[in-house]
């Protein structure tokens, strides 16, 4: 009679904690959030790993619908839904715990590791990293600078700047929405590492305050927390043209380097 | 013929993931390091979980002898050292990942929830929160400020600041220093929530720059991510008088509150 918000960490199957997997082994029902980030491994892995079916929750599940589908079941039974890192990494899932909360309806939370703890194998401090920020894809009359903004402060204090970016899975196009068909599920879209930077240097081009050139170091990494896990530190002109292969990408803005930061660094750099 | 750095998550055995798990039980030697953060669980529980011994290290092991104790023995035997929370958490171990490729030595990381993960719960925002600040010990001579100015810096932007409030388990005294007694374990010392803001509000009073004051919100923390934790927001007035019990402890200086933080905070004041 509780919902569970079950982190799976950033790997594979075995990332769940022992704990995790009890719960899991016990729920009812298993839900695998799918919409603020993906696993590595297929959902099948997952069914054959638990022994029982995982179901797929969009956004719409655990926005719109998590009253009937999620929160009014967990009154009766055990409901785990599942959440590719930890249940509060990048994206919280506060709104659920207060829904349920408002319902009367126990919550339990298992932690697991999300990005912000596999950015460590980078190497850079962590008390020096500033505020996350987080780059969406640009869309007619949606072209945030926000990220831009973030990065420029950071870099004035000195602190490093981590870059979520963006991932749209199953969610329906503007054409499906004028349509009516909410449910239609489209193609999965990961915003890569060379994306990502030109979007930064369009910004920089409009704004021109200097806070990004060609010849500045960034850090692109791929799959982080992974065991195939890419990382590569070199000019923003020489990773635009790095192919960082499966999702998820992520960019590191680094601001000042400490000695031990810069030799932590020489490992992930490309001629 | 690996070093495996091992993260063990917040609460007790069970945190551990099942990846971690696979690996503790066909180490040849099993680590706990204890100087940078600690359990909710006695060392004998884990020794009992994985059915083999546990040796503690401290600061001298992992730090001064790292290569005789850890990184040599990781040439010709699985090694594994547990670390609370995630291997690069709060502290990360980059040094001795670097001084293990110096040594040609294969390192396998397995990440897991730290605290910056389960300060989640609490509901602020993720990408809100500006850098993280520690607090250490005042003692004579040695009275920093560091966290008031990041505090204040966070605040002018808007942003929550997470203090780390400092541990000291098993460092020699200075006295001991003194007379040699290098290796000599003391009693361990945690601050607690209210020694912080003490800190907090004596460097107010010195730099008077009106970053804090007895009405200031805050959200004091104890034991955070396990399973008895304790969450109070309230003005640091009467935080300052409230018994959080045994630790760790952390302090949220909170910056500008949105709507969905200001509902999931009310869940945690107290009169």
């Amino acid at each position: 009679m509780t919902l569970y918000l079950v982190g799976l960490g950033l790997d594979d199957e075995k990332d769940i904690t022992v704990k995790g997997l009890e719960i899991v082994k016990r729920s009812d029902l298993v839900y695998l959030e799918h919409y603020t980030s993906i696993l590595g491994i297929e959902k099948e892995t997952l069914e054959k790993f638990y022994a029982k079916p995982v179901l797929l929750a969009d956004r719409g599940l655990v926005e719109t619908r998590a009253e009937e589908e999620l929160l009014l079941p967990a009154k009766t039974k055990d409901v785990a839904l599942l959440v590719v890192g930890d249940p509060f990494g990048a994206t919280t899932h506060t709104d659920l715990v207060l829904r349920a909360g408002a319902l009367g309806v126990r919550v339990e939370i298992v932690h697991n590791a999300s990005i912000m703890d596999a950015v460590g194998e980078i190497g850079l401090e962590r008390y020096k990293y500033g505020k996350t920020t987080s780059i969406p894809f640009w869309d007619e009359g949606f072209e945030p600078e926000t990220a831009y903004g973030v990065i420029k402060e950071n870099a004035a204090r000195g602190c490093h700047t981590l870059c979520l970016l963006d991932i749209k899975v199953a969610e329906p196009s503007k054409e499906d929405l004028l349509k009516g068909a909410e449910g239609k599920a489209v193609q999965p879209r990961f915003m890569t590492v060379n994306e990502a930077l030109k979007i930064l240097l369009e910004i920089e081009k409009r704004r021109n305050e200097g806070v990004l050139s060609p010849d500045t170091l960034a850090v692109g990494v791929a799959r982080l927390g992974q065991r195939d896990h890419v990382i590569v530190a070199a000019p923003i002109g020489v990773l635009l043209a790095h192919d960082f292969g499966a999702p998820l990408h992520s960019l590191i803005v680094p601001g000042t380097l400490q000695a031990m930061e810069e030799e932590a660094l020489v490992r992930w750099k490309i001629a």
